[in-house]
């Protein structure tokens, strides 16, 4: 097998690659912008000529295996981009089979959640796991849900969009998604965000995070004013953690995994979201799953992982024969 | 391949037994008491000796693949029944093990939900799907889920216990397993008792079944009023199957689905269930799920099914080499 993998990541802002070895060390990356091309072939020729030099500058031409792609709403089935609101060009977009024409490499194309799932069973958190689920924390919830060792993908390819179970049956807060109450208007960065401003009109007692313009609060205010000992923003956290495992105790009844992967920048509150979300956890967990879902935090360089991610599924992304409808890459073993 | 499986079904009453061929028919089936002997060796003797006369009776010497067995709490991986307080033995039971041992037959196990799911795939309506939920609606609530063509069974064997996930998060009722608020309480045929009796209470219309001896009304009564016009009896079907429709609205984002297959006394209610259910999907499906997701009755014979569902599991059996305790049965592909 060739030793090496590209992974690409593609974001709204940036286009991320980096060549990756079979151990996950990223050789060598660079990246584009990703909306600076109006037409999408364009976009491919700068992403084609910046990848080509990084190829030739690490001396791996003709040692790459296969090309692992993650995008926001991307199908590993179709290898097409679906309706997206992030990228520029129009939508579905056969983009797997795109870049394979352009490479000359097979390529295979998940979403980023998923690319995360795939990206930490193969070098990170994950490793030698057969059963887990991976939550992305970020802007939104994301997941990927790897059971028996394979990704989930469902019958369609969009399987895996925990972020919009329902946690809030009534009275829930609105989501992106135009439904009330998902997992993701409460435990994503921006739900903590609007958690806070919910506490700040409802309570009285004093915060640190009144000094600030309350429509501007981050959830990373809401941290560094919990970690300075603030009891308001740490009743914030509190607040989350608790749905949080409360959902993941729901979540534990599909699939008995062995353990929850968080990543994303709330992941990176530590116990001030790991205590309560394991608290809930405990509290509402069907006793036949209690004490053997274990929760761990990502493993995998914040600044490589989108790109690792994506290049993990380049290890098994096979030749792509046909037109991009019929497009079937192979099962992630 | 040999022609036949034998399929046995352990219930807390009866333990039924049959001889299937490969397109689910049960040549002749057969039943012992379960709780005849409080000696399992005992149990095991007379299951034997029953099931060979129903076997040397049909000329299906030798022309048995496998036994595929259907038990409460009983765990694919390990081959044993769990703790479970259906049966008179003493748990973990390695039955798989004894069973194969006693019969020189490959054996597979696996818990009555799951049976059903596989029984389904095989030779029920979810022929030729590879990515569907099974929901039993009994007594209790059960599932087995398929995704990708095999069935989930986590990392522990304890997968899909979609009965026990929480519909009503504050001040839901007590369910059986000691948590409060399950999807059980509200949807296996007792729910539904339950809430008749709710209603009955709280609300003042009158209604049929104000006829009845409040505690003794069964989910038939409440059938059998609301096929009489019952309007309070209908509102019960009502509220049953939005809850289940929510429910199987956020089941959907983990596995995306092609269909929910129904199984059971109360999938047996026709539209009075499936309407209301039908509408909560729809209402709270996310967008990328709606009008995907096709709700599919069981197509097997009730008498046949559990039968049928344990039969289809001994198609899949392998040869158990070694101790109860590194059991390692194949799955399903």
């Amino acid at each position: 097998m060739k030793p090496y993998v590209l992974g690409i990541d593609i974001g709204g802002t940036n286009t991320v690659f980096g060549i990756v070895d079979a151990r996950g060390v990223v050789i060598a990356s660079s990246s584009i912008k990703t909306k600076k091309h109006n037409n999408v072939v364009d976009y491919l020729d700068e992403l084609h000529q910046e990848a080509q030099k990084l190829i030739e500058a690490n001396d791996a031409v003709d040692k790459i295996h296969g090309i692992g792609i993650g995008a926001p709403n991307a199908n590993y089935f179709t290898g097409q981009i679906e309706a997206t609101v992030n990228i520029p060009w129009p939508t579905p977009l056969p983009l797997a089979h795109m870049v394979s024409e352009r490479f000359g490499i097979p390529v295979a194309i998940t979403n980023d959640a998923n690319a995360a799932a795939i990206g930490e069973m193969t070098y990170g958190a994950a490793r030698g796991l057969k059963d887990f689920i991976m939550i992305t924390l970020g802007t939104g919830v994301g997941s990927g849900i790897v059971i028996n060792g394979q990704l989930v993908y469902g019958h369609d390819g969009f399987a895996g969009e925990l972020g919009h179970i329902i946690v809030k049956r009534n009275n829930g807060r609105l989501c992106g998604c135009g439904r009330t109450g998902c997992l993701e208007a409460y435990c994503s960065a921006t739900g903590v965000a609007r958690t806070a401003r919910e506490f700040l009109e409802v309570r009285n007692e004093p915060s640190i995070l009144r000094n600030l313009q309350i429509e501007d609060i981050t959830s990373k205010d809401v941290y560094d004013a919990a970690i300075a000992g603030d009891k308001l923003a740490k009743d914030i956290f509190d607040y989350t953690g608790t749905i949080l495992g409360e959902a993941i105790a729901d979540m534990v009844v599909f699939s008995s995994p062995s353990a929850i992967v968080l990543f994303g920048g709330l992941a990176k509150s530590g116990e001030l979201l790991l205590k309560p979300l394991r608290d809930a956890m405990d509290r509402n967990m069907l006793s036949l799953y209690k004490g053997k879902v274990k929760v761990l935090l990502s493993e995998l360089k914040e600044a490589d992982a989108a790109v690792l991610g994506a290049s993990a599924l380049g290890w098994e992304a096979k030749p792509i024969p046909s037109a991009p409808s019929t497009v079937q890459a192979a099962p992630i073993a």
